[in-house]
């Protein structure tokens, strides 16, 4: 169900057919606003459904979900998947389209992956606010993720298409993978580039790319425009892990939501330590051992660990290999026939690695 | 898909249609051991897709995966899949065959339950061994609980059967919301005898329930015997978690494989204690209030909670009730003919609740 280009490329480049893609002047935060402006109907279905659809009687858990859930945050995979249907033609919205609520079912298993991170990662803070663990305890955070979780298969399963139901089921084991291997390689300075990027496939990329193809999927797409949908999201999504890995040690918290150094705080292996690292001189390579090795560090490490990471440009070089994965990710959207659709989709990829610029 | 004998019954009272069931002189520890040889061939060929299927190129997955799925467990929920679609009349197992990895995503669904509650309870003790959380830790513990969750719906895909897949979806938030449910009225002596049903109809019965029926899907039984099965196993459960609450006071730890005094220590309430406390003398309430609800315990209140629950008989009532869904549970099987299968299940329901007299 997933292109071979996708499913078995080496993951260190990007995946799919590479043309050159200069970044677009309308890769400004706008970008994800003209996203939700193009899709604004069907967005505001799919709020509807995943209010609607996260009710039990059990009041704490549309109450810790609310926190999450309706707290916001940018609801780009529910944007991909319904993006994704109209880029191929799906009509808008009416009540209970099926794009809308595979898009809830998208948000819904990412949602639950949230909850389940914040306790893997003991944080304290999600989208700049207290996490749910943080407010309603480790214990509420885990279960009511695995409510989410069922809840998506619930709705995937009204939903009728063995097939939906087969990419995110996927999806779904192939991000519990990537969690996985990422706890295995944490405080692992022999980790591998190959390893890292197995890592971000899996807990980030996997879902990008199951949202896209979903989109096509209810569309009913000739195989390759599938195809082609699943390689623009799995691209995006690993451009968009790598952003995220190089603003854990460069951003400021207000932009991003959360606390700068958090990668480094748990000793989590992440592109630019791995840059870092790489023929290091023995002093600095005592200085990584010590703090993401053996976790015994000092408030002024990570200005330390910042100096360093800038100093041998790993910043920018994590940028650049986002860069070339966004671009891998457009070129993949030229399957399709110019449309409003596609031009905000490319948008948002530019959009997503010059955030970080 | 759900009788609505078992959907909408009150349940403090047993379901479905109640007839006088002697127990069975049968009802020895080898009811289990006689219902695993009469499905031993469907059994190895679970067994071992339990096995396949939890690989992973992650290795830390099959390795906490074996530490719990392997380690043995009664395997009680996958054979009641496998016995309810042969007292259906489905044959035996060759390679493959539907109820087969059904029973085994039954197993994997109740395992990743597994490892998110002793990671909600902190348990340090699983079948008398050490949980897979204190071996590996809480991270790797959710993690992989929710790998094996999401393998247990691709196995669903591939089984192809969008009934059964609502059933075990509907199965999988149902035991979500009984442990959130849990959760929320654990050290909270107000909650009502109600509530408590509430909480082990979801937590346990649930599960039950789903994997009977589904037994009968496969075998494209009509709509009457799939809704006496999944009313056996509704039953079957409610008394099993009965009995569980009432050795957590009464068991040798030997005999148990856990921990005696785990629900006393967490504050959870279960019905011996609900019992213990309703129109007890003050000094008995502020014992429980201390204990239970604030959670301020020594070694020795263990001894006198389980003085007071003798003293009050609460163990044998709640034994009695335990009986009382048995029997209920046996009086669904009558919608079948007699069988090898139908005489197992009603050994293995005797069973359920004579192990705790």
């Amino acid at each position: 169900m997933v292109p071979v280009t996708a499913a078995h490329a080496t993951l260190e480049t990007p995946l799919g057919v590479v043309a050159s893609q200069p970044a677009s002047l309308a890769a400004t935060p706008d970008a994800l606003t003209a996203l939700h402006a193009l899709v604004k109907d069907d967005l505001e279905a799919c709020n509807r459904t995943i209010v609607a659809r996260m009710a039990s009687p059990v009041a704490l858990i549309p109450r810790l979900a609310a926190h999450i859930v309706a707290a916001g945050g940018k609801r780009l995979r529910p944007l991909l998947t319904l993006a994704s249907a109209r880029l191929c033609g799906y009509p808008t919205a009416a009540a209970g389209q099926r794009h809308v609520s595979l898009a809830a079912c998208v948000e819904f298993i990412h949602t639950a992956t949230l909850l389940h991170d914040d306790v893997v990662d003991e944080s304290v803070l999600r989208r700049g606010l207290a996490s749910a663990n943080a407010v309603f305890g480790n214990q509420a955070s885990v279960l009511v993720g695995d409510f989410l979780f069922a809840r998506a298969f619930e709705l995937m399963v009204e939903d009728g298409s063995l097939k939906v139901l087969g990419i995110l089921s996927r999806a779904a084991a192939t991000i519990a993978e990537g969690e996985v291997l990422q706890l295995v390689t944490q405080n692992d300075l022999t980790t591998s580039e190959p390893r890292y990027f197995e890592v971000i496939r899996g807990k980030t990329a996997a879902l990008f790319e199951a949202a896209c193809q979903v989109g096509a999927v209810v569309a009913e797409q000739p195989e390759p425009h599938e195809a082609a949908l699943a390689t623009f999201g799995l691209n995006l999504g690993i451009a968009f892990q790598l952003v995220d890995d190089a603003l854990d040690y460069a951003a400021d918290q207000a932009i991003l939501g959360k606390t700068v150094g958090d990668d480094f705080r748990e000793g989590k292996i992440t592109l630019p330590v791995l840059l870092a690292y790489q023929d290091s001189a023995p002093v600095e390579r005592a200085f990584w051992h010590r703090t993401i090795e053996s976790g015994d560090q000092t408030e002024a490490d990570l200005t330390e660990a910042m100096r360093l990471i800038a100093e041998r440009r790993a910043i920018d070089h994590t940028l650049d290999r986002a860069a070339s994965f966004a671009t891998a990710a457009k070129a993949a959207l030229e399957a399709f026939p110019d449309s409003a659709f596609r031009r905000a989709l490319r948008d948002v990829t530019d959009y997503t690695v010059l955030r970080a610029r």
